[in-house]
């Protein structure tokens, strides 16, 4: 049930796939069981009809380093439930970090945290909580 | 506080600056005040580390057709917690549909609904429900 | 894995040993397969700090309609996350109505919404939304 | 629009009339201004059909600690959107701690996390999160 492969191992295969997070632009900063930092500069085309960070993103941003911090364990882990709060605007230029925590790791259930806040000066921006599913498969057996 | 934009000018107002929904290539379908409905079509880059759909996107989508639905009063609304449970994986070459529906109107709050599903056979792909903080600024003193 | 049960059966089973439901005063309107009806009268000592009702009561009659609606099913299903909307307050002697219906039902998990109106006037007072994990376990087995 | 109250003071106040925290049983163990943690032990009036804490019981403790924290500031301040993740059952004589802490306070809206978890082994039962809105008038217009 569980994987030899290693959180890094996990991440590249993940991430080779991960044509979204790839478009985001996202880059790693840390990474380990259970948790994961990522980065991101917010560009112009991320933008919604205000002028500033549509909500959707900074979600995706949030669920690329919540599946990675989740799926570091080795078993497929998919996402069942997640909830955002939105905090501040973020606007373009602004470089932003998805710092995703696990709180709890159950047989079948996790939960994990993901703060995202502006690197410069450490500003809120979102605040993400999410669940998984842990299915019984494991990444070597794909 | 309120406007006398119709909703569909208030869509058109924020679509023309909403880059990320242009991105996505989101379709209006139906809009009225109160509710909204919009297209789209998976493509390659919306795809996550599995191979199907980023829950970011679904996400997005959700929270456009919520936006735009929320907006259609008059009075500038933002998003401020919304939640998505997700049903089904959905593919490259799959037409979602996003439906959002008003649940309730309050002075300074607001609640909304966002199914999506794919087109073609009324699946499930995700739930999502939303709230929004109703600022006192109309879209007519932009 | 299912149960030879019907939803009044497990309902009755569940009930017996439902203490808080029973402390609520919660009475069983209509029951079927997935959805389930209570009403309750709000009493002095399930008010809050403002004397209004408690969030958490609430939010306990809309779990209890919710757990009875899941369980119907004749598997073992057990709350994961829930999400509660507060719409209007409501006061002692208001008679509440707590609607739950299946959303979506899954192998391993399945989705529920309650809606928590006035019954006199129909007024929205909550929107729930919950998850559940469906054991492999029935009612039967017990 | 702010008081000149203390956090104790306020407490105070909505204590006197929240009867159901007071039929809960929670005793304050720490308060100031943007957290607050309660105690409770499980009586058997709290138990569900499945004959452990009733899911309403454990969201109504964080619910408690959550509304004294938020409302610690002085102005008056109401839940809008709450949501628990469950993670283990308790059982009549736990003995369960709810620590509420402020993620963001904004002008309008502020956002808390409400931990749950067993006195004995620190055991993690529940996760909580919550925003309130905060009105404009203060505890001591009251």
């Amino acid at each position: 049930m569980s994987s030899s492969l290693s959180p890094t191992e996990i991440f590249e295969r993940m991430m080779a796939k991960d044509h979204f997070s790839r478009w985001m632009g996202v880059e790693l900063i840390e990474l380990g069981t259970g948790y994961c930092t990522l980065k991101m500069s917010i560009r112009p085309e991320m933008l919604n009809g205000f002028g500033i960070l549509h909500g959707g993103v900074s979600f995706s941003f949030a669920d690329s380093a919540f599946a990675f911090a989740s799926n570091s364990h080795g078993r497929l882990s998919v996402s069942q439930t997640s909830q955002i709060t939105h905090v501040k605007a973020a606007q373009t230029g602004d470089v932003l970090i998805a710092e995703a925590k696990e709180l709890q790791l159950g047989n079948k259930m996790a939960t994990y945290d993901v703060k995202v806040y502006r690197e410069e000066n450490t500003e809120l921006i979102a605040l993400f909580r999410g669940s998984v599913y842990r299915t019984s498969r494991s990444f070597n057996e794909e």
